[in-house]
């Protein structure tokens, strides 16, 4: 069963979980049958609910994950010395598969269908952060070798998690800070700034906008936000048609420029604990993957990127291609 | 030139290199020349210092990189407004071109040839720590494709930043907490309970210690630490000889054990402004790449690893092969 370790020094926390490295892998083993593939539902740990088309075949699949990084049984005794540190690894790891077409892109798909999907990632933040012992909720999917999937198949996969994470606990403290000097949300002023300065939007529509970060971490990075303050992606005030038609142009705007994309996409919403929502905003983020990380990244925690946003934009925008 | 901007939700800095973009890679050009070998000085910027062998050809030099993260120039007038940080991307970034066989592996060298490398380092770090503006000094090294290496010819980089990261501020207030809290050093308590448990020791000798940390973020990765408490790589009171012997013996170890290894090494000396050098402890880390971060760690920032440290040094002091 997984477990949870703390690096005091850093204040970095590593899962440490056996069953991971057993996960079948379409990039190194090209023979293998998929698991996500109609007729191998066998293959995958019982389904939690699927999305069911007229003919009742099944059109979107939530299942366990198999090789979780989390799971529900809590095992091991909490273990808390001055300077190693050793929790179970409790928490909720599931499975969308999105579609049963294995090669299929989603982005590609009617935004009926997207819609589905998106839906479905709803529904799971609102029944996930509703279970106990659960403070924080992220949906996210790899796509291509790149960005470390190891199944082919379209899907995303949901974590629970039974602590606040550090990253999170950082971004909160940093939005608080924001607001109580500046009055207003960190995001909803960068809305504005970006409407403003007009030199790293990809799209707009009347409820969100997609643009290029100002410090963009990745070549191509490219956040997704909802214009109104909303801290929920699950909330009922969101848009979902119109979120659908903004990551649909925006993602074939990406995978147009830039060749066989690999990238990984983040939902964010509010932690579960979160009393204040003024200061949160629910996004997303896409990062593609071009470059790895090597020793400078790792030995400074900088991020080196060789595009800035502003020219990529400009590539995205103008239909040109990365070389 | 390069730019530094600030991302003010998560701390995170970004360096805007579009020269960085420009380097050459070996492993996407298989054909190019190697600027990097004898004959081919002429391609790297001038030479900072070399050392010589007895018929005066280099075994060692020290260039500028030409293709640099930060430089010495400063141009653009630091722009901070409350959501949008931009700084002049000033520092130095030297490289160490360890060797003139470009196919060497450094672990199989000489002692006696290992120790000059290192006392290069050491130089590099007393000469670039006393550059005005500079606050903190790295010295990494790259080695395979899956680690981010671009040049296979054995080398190692040295860069000077005119900040403390913010990856050095927190390890830095960590470590300050835990010496006001148990009046010693972290690193040094580590040692102790490394020694105590004994079962995550790759190598000890008198002077140094190798270990799988117990919060291992990567599969075998491992940290060589000087045992008395010493905050700098530089200082003469290290002994090179005896860190070289035991460096030497750990890389043999990593690299017996995982087929073509990619790695990242950094080497962590104190900061330039460290007043109070109690609790800093001066250390090698060596992150062995086996396997890309994706979704679920760059969402959380938790890393998942699915080896432990224990069964890693199992399989590194038994000689046995990572499948």
């Amino acid at each position: 069963m997984p477990e949870l370790r703390k690096d005091i020094i850093n204040s970095n926390y590593v899962i440490f979980s056996s069953q991971r490295g057993k996960r079948p892998n379409d990039y190194k083993d090209k023979n293998q049958p998929c698991p996500f593939c109609p007729g191998n539902e066998f293959d995958t740990p019982p389904e939690i609910f699927s999305v069911k088309d007229k003919h009742n075949n099944w059109k979107i699949r939530v299942v366990s994950n198999k090789y979780p990084a989390l799971t529900k049984v809590k095992d091991i005794e909490d273990n808390k010395n001055n300077l190693y540190e050793k929790i179970s690894g409790f928490g909720i790891h599931e499975v969308i598969i999105e579609t049963p077409c294995h090669n299929q892109e989603i982005e590609k798909l009617d935004i009926n269908d997207i819609l589905e999907i998106f839906d479905v990632y709803s529904r799971r933040f609102e029944a996930l952060k509703k279970e106990k012992g659960i403070k924080q909720v992220i949906i996210f999917k790899n796509h291509g070798e790149y960005a470390g999937a190891s199944l082919k198949h379209p899907h995303s996969q949901v974590v629970a998690m039974p602590i606040l994470t550090e990253k999170a606990k950082k971004e909160i403290f940093n939005l608080k800070k924001y607001f109580s000097k500046n009055k207003s949300c960190a995001f909803c002023d960068m809305i504005r700034m970006e409407q403003k300065e007009n030199k790293r939007i990809i799209e707009e529509n009347e409820d969100f906008i997609a643009f290029e970060p100002f410090a963009s971490r990745f070549c191509f990075e490219t956040w997704i936000l909802p214009k109104r303050h909303l801290c929920d992606f699950e909330s009922q005030e969101n848009n979902l048609k119109s979120l659908v038609n903004i990551y649909k142009k925006t993602m074939n705007k990406l995978s147009f420029s830039i060749k066989d994309i690999s990238y990984n996409m983040i939902i964010y919403s509010s932690p579960t604990g979160l009393k204040n929502k003024k200061f949160f905003h629910w996004r997303i983020e896409i990062l593609p993957k071009l470059a790895r990380l090597a020793g400078f990244e790792w030995g400074s925690g900088f991020y080196i990127n060789s595009i800035s946003p502003e020219k990529a934009a400009q590539i995205l925008n103008q239909g040109l291609t990365q070389k």
